[in-house]
């Protein structure tokens, strides 16, 4: 478990780096292990968006997905990494805010559902969220950058 | 919905294609349904991947998360896409096969368990996949290229 006992050895020392900047003593005591094995100094944020027909992520077809990373940089295979993780720190991550339809929105009533999923991680916790859009015309007005694709 | 409608239209242009391609009348018949709802020509393949430390992804904390994707081309923070790509596209997208321990591997039987989970989309469908070793020595015999990071 390398990397663990490695993250675990970098915290540590971190803490003791961090320790000893803020003492006013000169005799610096020894450098903190290299960065080596850490795993990260920051929660991950990595995700697959998808977009699918049908009404429930279950049953819709896929018709398209893209990763998103939001840390340590936006990055992934979305058209627009930048704005859609900015997006979702503005939401502090919650899908639900991010689909929601503008008011004042009109569309029609039909049932041609439009489901959009996202999984993996944000900010070190899972996320597994499913929004089912009733018609292509709601999707439209709720999807925001991040189901922009 | 702009690029919905455009995708079927592609479908139905490549299949109308393919058709007048193959047939030798000139009177063709209807075309067959198009391949519905695709919008991309490829199944799309786009995961995340974890490594957490616990017995279970719903508990285990998250200590790294990477992105994968496979198509188009090879991409994501996975730090070697190619090689991981390459290794799914062997086992057929069977993560089961991919986490197989190597014959003739000997760990101890301590229980530190280590938990791996890949979730996103691989070639089309929907890929919710974790399993746990049951300690670094295991993790580190059958984690191969794909959970390599």
């Amino acid at each position: 478990m390398r990397y663990i006992t490695g993250g675990i050895a970098l915290g540590a020392a971190l803490a003791l780096g961090g320790l000893v900047g803020a003492g006013t003593s000169a005799n610096a005591e020894p450098a903190p292990a290299p960065a080596a094995q850490t795993q990260s100094l920051y929660a991950p944020s990595a995700m697959v968006l998808t977009i699918g027909q049908g009404d429930s992520a279950a049953t819709a077809g896929i018709q398209r997905a893209v990763t998103l990373s939001c840390m340590p940089k936006a990055d992934g295979t979305h058209p627009n990494t930048r704005g859609a993780c900015s997006q979702l720190r503005l939401a502090d991550g919650d899908f639900t805010k991010l689909t929601k339809i503008k008011e004042g929105t009109i569309c029609t009533r039909e049932w041609n559902p439009v489901v959009v999923t996202a999984n993996g991680v944000w900010d070190g916790r899972r996320v597994n969220f499913e929004h089912t859009f009733a018609n292509p015309c709601e999707m439209k007005a709720g999807k925001g950058t991040v189901f922009e694709f």
